[in-house]
């Protein structure tokens, strides 16, 4: 099954791959369109899903987050619309011409066939879509099983849109099948996936990439830290630590872990303890002495919440932060609050992140905060994409030569 | 010791990233000098390596390539010294402030720690070690076992060369042990290496593809086609197959497989063989009844024969051509001969491969006919860096955002 599932939306990718930015917006729109016309078909699928939940006892948290009511169907179409007005990712290429009269154009153009593994959201479906779509990308969604009723149909209505317009269907599918060997042979079909992007928790993601042998973006994992520096401005810090850790506990540029320099640590710490009432904190031995908290082990400062739990370390000085957080940090975000510029720029130049932060909350590390419009993911690695992933980060190029004859 | 080197290759690598390009280019020229200072220490070395290849019977050719003469190294010298002139890849950074005053900077930055695995030939010492030097990433080479004595001594003088302008030793190193353990270790090793290039032979990346946890960019494996369209201009195409198979057969970018449109066949197929007399052809059924031929199996239109062989296939249309040649090829470099720009188009768009060209050799994909300068390899993935691979794709970046207190 997944084989000709790979190998339809390959052929599906060559059409896509080759439409104008038009054409491409046109399909979001159509896209955008049908759901909203298909609302009823899309809620009677969902219902099958959150009856099997409530079966299976499901959290009403999680709950809430598969359920789709015509406002929130609503709300997807509103996405995939704003995805129209990014500007077109394929438009971007450049031309030269060599001595010898070769024409030479570096052309954007799609990977080809996307991968998608996620979990029990199945408003991704239409998001990931879109922006595969508008990237000229095919694309093939492995969802939650949760949520396996609603993915299938809100993929059955975008390619019943999608081939309105005159496009092939294939350049959207859901995996019917949510068995974990089928997601396992799909992290192992190099040369027919072009580009995987898992996106979920941490076991989600290991397995990824632990399992795959095609080209796969790291996303997602966050274990960020904010250093508050001896020259710290204390009402700053204790702004940001609040709303790094705070604003939204579950999220991937949510801080875990503070560090605290020790000449400023019996000022700032009782502060922190006083303003994150409802956090528990989890210190080292120094930090023990400053205030009544848990005791945090190594394993603490290892570790990603996701919850108002925060990990706290008194720290020497900006190098022993620095390496502190290159050793436990995830490559996301990191920020330092401090009123001096040198270990300002000491911490940004030695920090190995994504997005290292002077005086700002790691909160910050998001495509539409950056100004880049919807993003895929957040990306942790170092190679194609880092930070923020966005359309430009789902191409590739080619170059396409023209001569006239020419040989070496 | 893997452990140990890395983590000096990672030490050293925070002091090397934060150069300027002026400190990178004097490492540069004092690497270069060093070398030709110490031209005497390095044939002594290497003599090692010849009396063992001698003794290990190893061919002719691979003992010329494997010495090093005085010339040789001042060959070695004077291409370490022309990456002095390449633009350093670390200027490019990108700024923005966002409408909340926060000012986010895209700074071009070194991937860190790359490891280099490559085959019996002591020059890439240098050329890798010049490359990543260049780019501020600090590099771990693992060389063939033929080349151990030469490679571990030319790192020794550019080790040295680096400290006496003040730089760490651990920005070049190479592993004494070169076994096929050590390798496989050194592929696995998430975290510490953030890049792995293999250069050599087709099971060389193989294993490293297969193996590898870490980043890896896959180069070098160029089953390359020469597509003769029915509208091609025949001299042109003669031209171009023989430059493209016969010119350096042994290398990447030469031509594998010859397509033939049927309704040219049978006047290209003898002039193709009258040319290339000393190339054994290897024809499908159509070519056979049109000359005298090998007959090609399936398994040798998936060969890179890297050797005066070539199959040859009659086919009915672009559209087969470019079916055969994105189900056959490696993603290299792939021509079409037309005088049709339609079937041009279409030939270009719909192939799937680095390097597409019209009328012209598929010799041209390298560094320096793109006017890149020195190449680290040619990449034939879609993911980070595709076609020839130079200094810019040897960085990543990272944001770096300034703000005064910023919260979300």
């Amino acid at each position: 099954m997944l084989d000709i599932m790979c190998k339809n939306a390959r052929e599906a990718s060559f059409v896509l791959g080759n439409t104008d930015s038009a054409k491409r917006n046109e399909a979001l729109e159509a896209m955008a369109c049908a759901l909203v016309a298909r609302c009823d078909e899309i809620i009677v699928a969902n219902e099958l899903d959150i009856k099997r939940a409530r079966e299976n006892n499901m959290s009403e948290a999680m709950l809430d987050r598969l359920t789709l009511t015509s406002a929130r169907i609503n709300a997807i179409a509103a996405s995939v619309r704003k995805v129209i007005a990014l500007p077109d990712p394929l438009e971007n290429s450049e031309k030269f011409t060599r001595p010898n009269g070769l024409k030479i154009t570096k052309k954007r153009v799609p990977f080809g066939v996307i991968a998608i593994i996620y979990e029990a959201r199945p408003n991704v479906t239409a998001d990931a879509a879109a922006l595969c779509v508008k990237s000229g990308n095919a694309v093939i969604l492995r969802g939650g099983k949760e949520a396996i009723d609603s993915n299938l149909k809100i993929a059955e209505v975008l390619s019943d849109a999608l081939f309105g317009i005159g496009l092939p269907k294939d350049c959207v599918a859901v995996i019917p099948d949510t068995s974990r060997e089928t997601a396992n042979r799909l992290m192992k079909m190099k040369g027919s996936i072009d580009l995987l992007i898992p996106r979920g928790g941490k076991s989600l993601i290991r397995s990824v990439v632990e399992n795959a042998t095609v080209p796969v973006i790291e996303t997602g994992a966050g274990n960020c830290h904010v250093f508050i520096d001896e020259s710290a401005d204390i009402e700053k810090a204790i702004e940001i630590i609040d709303n790094a850790k705070r604003q939204r506990p579950s999220v991937c540029n949510a801080a875990e872990s503070l560090l605290v320099h020790e000449k400023i640590a019996s000022k700032i710490l009782p502060l922190v303890k006083a303003r994150l009432d409802n956090v528990i904190l989890r210190g080292c031995e120094k930090t023990a002495e400053i205030i009544d908290c848990e005791r945090a082990t190594d394993e603490d400062f290892f570790t990603e919440y996701n919850d108002y739990i925060l990990s706290v370390k008194v720290v020497g000085s900006v190098c022993e932060a620095v390496e502190h957080i290159n050793i436990h940090g995830t490559g996301h975000s990191e920020a330092i609050i401090t009123e001096n510029s040198e270990n300002a720029e000491y911490f940004c130049s030695r920090i190995d992140a994504a997005a290292v932060y002077v005086n700002a909350s790691t909160r910050f590390t998001d495509g539409e905060e950056f100004g880049f419009g919807a993003e895929i993911g957040i990306s942790t690695q170092k190679m194609h994409a880092r930070g923020p992933m966005g359309l430009p980060e789902m191409t590739t190029y080619k170059y396409v030569i023209e001569g006239n004859g020419q040989i070496r």
